[in-house]
């Protein structure tokens, strides 16, 4: 199954099953074009925990070393923002990037969990854009400025259930149509469950928080007006633009 | 005036005024004394956003340069927990250290605030230990396994209004009774409105969000049932123990 949130015509936020553009929620179709439903994203997070340098290609293409554990970082909720939504790229900056990352969405308060029961605290995967301004993650100890500025996390478009993401699920990222990055699951240095384990070591997951599992090499500059497709296999495509503030 | 927040008898969470251990609320005074009665942090954070190397003698003593602008890291929603807690350490650390700090709480939805106009969107101050666990700090890039751990944010006891808290309030912390740190607001390297203007210019603030604004010298470890007190005048006594998780 594959879930989408939306805001209906009455102004109601409902999460239900999505099939082909449309949403199945209290006994009502919505179709996800029509301009009174707004997509939203598809779940509603009290933090996102990202890793970073989680391939190793990408390690290398920034010039830093494999990790010899998971390299976690923070994005609040004022990072989240919907499909097809345009994101401002922070004024007077040289260098923002797009960084594809497969999601994992947290389906019930996790606390210490080991790495065999993993899975079953997951809800389901999505896909995330990790909107990276570098000039200032490159000089700040915490990247605050340089990962959590406002809309800098576009999540979705949907939830899929586990099972229709296989185990090498393909990692991509188009811009203007043009492939940048491509990558598989399989190349992950730190697997969901490992990733599970060790952040549940140190704080509790709640339903609806996101696991940002890194990005395949191949990032690159955004610049206004360039479109966004983040593509995660057996999920979907999450589209978004950039615009300069 | 002092706002307080706390579950009542029948279960609702109620903001009110604070006067000598009672809180008004919905035409009722309840005392916080009552077994039936849950004080809580005085605010419900989307995220608290934290100042490192604030004051130039902590800067120092942890053989840190003072930072050109301020030093951000964020501490998710996990974190907080009410006065009078128990703070569990993460197991097998060698150092989990205490760290008082006077933090603003937001009171408006807050983007591109000039410093000029900052105390308009603050509703008040409260009391925060910014608990630390150093071991892992000090080994990674981005403080979360270091300052993002469950209940890492005690706050409170209550919300006082800007006019309470003087401009050279301040900011100290007890352990069992003996002091440790005493700082004051005129020491801080950026002042409150420098702090709002440069993170309103990358994150909305939300209503209830925290700035957490750094800590004097004298931070220290604790010890499994160590009793701790941050005071910050004008404001309160913010009261918690630890044990060894």
């Amino acid at each position: 199954m594959r879930t989408a949130r939306i805001r209906d015509p009455s102004g109601a936020i409902r999460t239900g099953r999505y099939e082909d553009g449309t949403v199945e929620a209290a006994g009502t179709t919505f179709d996800v074009d029509d301009p009174d439903v707004d997509l939203l994203a598809p779940c509603d997070p009290s933090k996102i925990v990202c890793v970073g340098r989680n391939y190793a290609a990408h390690a290398e293409e920034l010039g830093n070393e494999v990790p010899d554990r998971p390299l976690l970082f923070l994005k609040p909720p004022n990072a989240v923002a919907p499909p097809n939504s345009t994101v401002p790229l922070p004024a007077g900056k040289e260098r923002i990037d797009h960084e594809a990352e497969l999601a994992v969405v947290v389906g019930e308060e996790a606390r210490n969990v080991d790495a065999a029961d993993a899975w079953d605290v997951v809800d389901g995967i999505t896909c995330m854009d990790d909107v990276s301004n570098r000039d200032d993650q490159n000089r700040e100890q915490n990247w605050v400025r340089g990962k959590a500025f406002d809309a800098s996390a576009p999540l979705g478009p949907v939830v899929a259930d586990v099972e229709h993401v296989p185990a090498d699920a393909s990692v991509m990222l188009r811009v203007n149509g043009e492939e940048r990055q491509h990558g598989s699951r399989d190349q992950f240095i730190f697997d969901v469950p490992t990733l599970i384990e060790e952040i549940t070591t140190y704080l509790t997951l709640e339903p609806g928080d996101v696991i940002a599992t890194g990005t395949p090499d191949g990032v690159g500059p955004l610049s206004d007006g360039d479109r966004v497709e983040v593509e995660v296999e057996g999920v979907g495509v999450l589209e978004h633009d950039v615009r300069a503030e």
